[in-house]
């Protein structure tokens, strides 16, 4: 089996690889520290990927950041990081990238909690992480030759509660082994158009 | 009472005038024949039709744009229709638009029922009202001065069968009157972070 993995030297895609590394080939994408060089922001430059990877199985990207601010304060520039990245980059990987997975192989994307249960600061993320959650289902009904498409919507996790957890009050934070499973589960299960929920 | 509607001469539009028009003084605006022109896809524009409006005790918009069609053929610029109008054009009304309510005013954005209920071709569609439902979710937590924020969910109306029909095949249609009411919930109403589904 071989997996593209995107973002996986951020940290959901690091416990992905470890999951993952065990049971197939995998190869790493993202802006820096990877196989394949790619700015999911960039059309252009996810079309320049797939050219490079061939055909894999499963597609996982974990990547795509977002601005967090108050909500008064958020100008549409801000909110655009969110658009462009966590949202448009990763519908783009869906769009230009069914004809480089083979039969029954899937896409696994990356939401989150605060779609769910919402943070303040959070509502840029909120609105990316609703977007892909929406368009997942929607993709699922049209998927040619069997392709499957999930998202994983993780809380926040017990390796961030240092950097992230001010933000974060009150979340019980999970281990980044329920992460990778839940990964696995999308990757290797027989599901589609469904969201894996770590909370 | 003053209502600021934006896309008041379209479908959803008319009937949300129509539901309204006896409670309150609309100001209507969007693209073409309404007392205020405006682009919701330009912040600049959005900015520009704030400093005309003044304030208003509700922010209702009804615009917005998507692009329908089979996921195997959708490319990044024609999802970008939905993300640039339905998705970050309502998201940027509120942004922008929150020192134009008076206090405890309020705003209603509009999703549609395909980010629950999926169509061939809907895709884009769903992810941009997704988007929009976890914003107004998230975004409510964070309104100043009382503000509320709602999201109203339509299926097809019963005027648009005709038109678009074809594509929601097995869907019931509501009526305009329905339609009509669950505007005037969000706007009269007290609840916030909420859809009110029109299913």
């Amino acid at each position: 089996m071989k997996i593209l993995l995107i973002g996986a030297s951020g940290t959901i895609g690091s416990v992905v690889l470890e999951e993952m590394k065990k049971d197939a080939e995998i190869i790493t994408a993202g802006i820096e520290n990877s196989d394949i060089t790619v700015d999911t922001t960039s059309p252009e430059s996810i079309k320049q990927m797939y050219e490079q990877v061939g055909t894999v199985d499963a597609i996982v990207n974990t990547a795509g950041i977002e601005h967090y601010g108050f909500l008064k304060e958020m100008t549409p520039e801000q909110n655009q990081i969110a658009v462009q990245s966590k949202l448009s980059g990763q519908v783009n990987l869906v769009l230009l990238g069914m004809d480089a997975l083979s039969d029954n192989g899937s896409f696994t994307l990356t939401t989150g909690i605060l779609m769910d249960d919402p943070i303040v600061k959070g509502a840029s993320a909120a609105m990316a992480n609703g977007g892909v959650r929406a368009f997942v289902k929607s993709a699922a009904i049209e998927m040619p030759r069997g392709l499957r498409i999930n998202h994983v919507s993780p809380t926040i996790l017990e390796v961030s509660v240092e950097k992230n957890g001010h933000l974060f009050e009150g979340f019980e934070p999970v281990s980044s082994r329920r992460i990778g499973l839940a990964y696995r589960k999308s990757i290797l299960g027989a599901q589609t158009g469904e969201g894996i929920y770590v909370y």
